[in-house]
């Protein structure tokens, strides 16, 4: 089989660099082009020592790349970068497949965009061609994707355990409270003094209450599969001392008389098929020490104390399944490779 | 001074130690029993080593105990195993204050206390004389208390941050929804697989789901502040890769048009005078690393994007505040003494 | 390709679960017994979560299993515990190969193994026939063995750091001092109060000073190369507040003239066509970050400030390249296939 | 008791902070002058929330601070900026005493200092004045100075260990390997990549080996103290995954037909009348657990397996009195107050 030429932009970030752990080991991929702007000129070992072992193509800059020599580029770039990058693939290199991990093509609206961004849209005649990367849900619309816009690692874990749940009706989508935790790569590798060991070891914070970006990917597609515009859900982040790992704990008010039970029972059937989602037996609690590592979610319904409540958690690895795990998955997918290749690792426990 | 003689029973758990810890630098206490069953015999440093460089009588049998020779008693035994020996002392040595740091004592109707701990109240007739040991809402009762019931760690958190506003009408108690995170020395120093390091760490898990005995608690007090019996909130606790610290996302209905602005001019007016009690400036989010080590409790109101709703989030060492400490704060209550003492140290950070 | 048929002894431990973890990707194996006493009956993935997501045979007892059904077995077993398993299938079904991950046969002299393990060696007819499987510089002997004994961790990353240069004579092997650091994996999944997050948490700790039963290994692999009996080390480990990893800090004393570059040639000559084996460039100093989750080992040489000294230091994860990973790569030498199946997988960093 | 009125000098690092903590609650203290250059104007609480529960003067620019109206300072500086200002006060303030943290006066030789710190010494006038602040072992010196020159933290823990053995002869000076750990607030908290807590995290790295500017301080104690010019010593540091805590362990060589047990006898004879020097009994071993947040240093002598050899093992908290707690002791004894003033706090475990 003739190898796919695959270039991945902003390697020397956690999400660029999970993609690279998990193409080098692809077996239809071949890496050849490896972008960092300020790094530019290193090889990659130097930029994260775990590559020690491996041989990889020396970082370029991103004006130093040629485009017409890949078939396939990972975006790994910061939000606001993306869209003038992905317009002048688009234009110049139509065989180019773009698989982006950052926000710029996920939400559908430009002045959505705008509103939670703070930024013009600049490629907005290309964002109808944008396919929301949500495997599971989107698996038609990737296959024939040019451009794919991976969600963001919060929206993944809740739309994948909500999803079926508002499509089919059985949770007031106006009263859902989501609380969220994520370990510290969520925070990028970019230097921060809330994301210093010191800092953010032994303790906990909330942070972006009220204000997280990933709200309008959450509000949108539930929004979509529940028929209500403007839509809001509470959605609240902590930071945790654990570097990778998500779980969000969901409180949702049950609608039509529906049950627990009921909820489970529909995600059971929404992703009997589906290789990389869990529906946990029993009462078994979802943890991230279940996922890490892998492209693995884990889900499971509990009953409230509270009648006519339940509590519907779910986990994955914020840097996997959350970001370079799913881009790899719908990559499979746009060039008809099977879903899970590249993404056979289970998880790495302790 | 003549200082006061105090016992420790159950000195080798993670509370019990914690208060020889805060006790030993007490101006007026004089340390003279340390009871600790399976090492009795051992010196108090064998035991924990961080004791290794100060002098501590030697862990004796309860059995061995002798309550006549001490004025009080701080009780860090497991749950269901205080309610004899405060009966014993109760008869024998009227004298001997009793600071349960259990939950022997907390729940009013032993009927409750039955549901939720699966055991019979074995000292039904000395329950009317426990005080519920929050010490910022019960100072009067603790003042004058022999018996004095510290609350949990989690109600501590939640209580200290809710229940102002339950008594003021400003939230709707039937739909609170309360995402607790705690470290895991709350989870005690018994051999358990799932407080391994290598099981703990690195990860996140929810637990006890729609189970936890200190809902009972809560529901106890906010019940009683709003005048509702049989009030359920949902309180759904996680296990944190961290040793101390504890922090309560509470999520709440605004009512009779309040705001969060009403919520946090409620909270500073009520602990205006409360040495221990932070309310933060601004938009300032409590995170555990404000109070680990210390007696401070933190806490701030933020208003969610729903429309009328709340964010109330409260923080505070599980085992200072939470336990150890707030039983010396209630200590220096009943013997009369100024509320601080012994109390002063600030957070440790980092 | 006919799927080679194995048994797991001992898969209700780290050990034997990160073998699972690895037999489950490998093309050529098909796990057709787990075996953990304790857990017998219960499904794999209720006593490890993360292997919810994937079908496993239920545990059974030792006592169960059929060992004529399988071509091979990983013994995971405590120490102590192996000597008579591996007897019974020596005998009774030879063709069966044994890649045990136990001390019981690292040590050729049985009286050595009672001097350090404190037990009489049940099955010293069989001993001579075990080869000690440290991969790089056994390989001959592990081709055709029945009986393959994986070394310790500790030796593992102390032996393939100084073997070669023992060897070449390069070094004073009487004049070694090694400071061994390890994550908390090491210990195992046992119920020990220094093992709890609480306990080995945000803290430091020698343990074994002077005692280490790890000595007696690399004492007769180093004593054998350099042609010494008797040979004496210092080793003192160190305990870490993390999960998987481990460090060797070795200090020693150049003999004939040798350089610190000379010993690092040495290593890089010795491993030049070894796939797990990195010879660091320049000064880059081994990390463990560099290694977890994967087979991977790396090392430098840096030279003393003192003159005629130098300091080799070595990382590798002590449940994989330390233990399941290594019998992994013992067991496809011992079955003819590649050495690196099922061992691709790249470091998780972070 | 009028109190002292102090100011510190770099209240926005981690030692600055911490001795603002103690400060805080020392009786005989007024903190009347906080600087911080970079967060000029702003509250402390601002830069270090767990300050939200206490009153501070708010962050000053250096130029700003009047030091004729202290009576001493506490330099938190980084090193390189502290003589420039010592000389200033020193000229223009005599009655000002200084505290400093940084490594500026710790060495007598500016010729060293230049040579270590790659800057030439800007107040060699004034060296001769400055202290070496070991408190333990120049007690006198301290206090009658004006300048006292805090030692670093390893050298603390290292040097408290072996001078006495030192002097008295027992150990071979040009035969000592230090193998050091530190938490990661060694570091400081400026911004670096190594010190994020994905990179510090779950992983353990050594770090300037060979080059550790703190080897310049323990070569010129024990130098002294063995009558040794040019003495030389191995000293290897590592960078361990915890935020507080130091750990060295020493591998010595006897001298004289000296044993451990003559070493033990020497320290507990060195120390018996220090309350902050713990000589661990039998064969207890240091850990950093038993220190943390407080002033002790805990050590131990143990008996090498290679006869001839012992290790000794040190262990202190790096910001306590590896810095701020040792520099507090110092400034008790210049003002002629008990040593022990303000440094009561037992240490936080867990």
């Amino acid at each position: 089989m003739e190898k796919i030429k695959v270039g991945v932009l902003g390697a020397s970030g956690y999400t660029g660099a999970d993609l690279v752990r998990l193409a080098l080991r692809h077996p239809a991929i071949d890496l050849t082009v490896l972008t960092a702007n300020s790094h530019a000129g290193k090889p990659m070992r130097d930029v994260f020592k775990h590559f020690s072992h491996v041989d990889l193509p020396d970082l370029i800059s991103i004006d130093d790349a040629d485009w017409s020599s890949v078939d396939a580029v990972f975006c790994g770039l910061p939000h606001g970068t993306t869209q003038a990058i992905a317009q002048q693939i688009f234009r110049n290199d139509p065989k180019v497949k773009i698989v982006d991990m950052s926000a710029d093509f996920r939400l559908r609206d430009p002045d959505v965009y705008k509103e939670w961004y703070g930024l013009d849209h600049v490629a907005t005649e290309i964002q109808p061609e944008a396919v929301y990367g949500l495997t599971e849900h989107y698996r038609d619309e990737i296959a024939g994707a040019r451009l794919i816009a991976c969600p963001g690692c919060y929206p993944t874990a809740v739309l994948l355990s909500l999803l079926p749940l508002a499509t089919a009706g059985l949770i007031d989508t106006t009263d859902i409270v989501i609380d969220a935790k994520s370990g510290v790569s969520g925070a990028g590798r970019g230097l921060k003094e809330n994301t210093l060991f010191c800092e953010a070891g032994e303790g906990l914070s909330p942070y972006a209450v009220g204000k997280h970006r990933h709200m309008a990917e959450i509000e949108q597609e539930i929004g979509k599969a529940s028929g209500r515009q403007d839509l809001r859900v509470n959605f609240t982040p902590h930071l945790i001392p654990m570097s990778r790992g998500e779980l969000t704990t969901s409180y949702v008010r049950l609608e039509g008389g529906s049950t627990a039970a009921d909820l489970k029972e529909t995600l059971l059937t929404a992703y009997a098929s589906d290789p990389f989602v869990t529906i946990l037996d029993g009462e078994t609690l979802p943890q991230t020490q279940m996922v890490r590592g892998s492209n693995y979610v884990a889900t499971n319904v509990i009953p409230d104390r509270i009648p006519g409540r339940a509590i519907v958690i779910s986990t994955l690895d914020n840097l996997v399944k959350g970001s370079a795990g799913q881009a790899l998955q719908n990559f499979n997918l746009a060039f008809g490779l099977d879903e899970t290749l590249g993404l056979e690792q289970l998880p790495l426990f302790p």
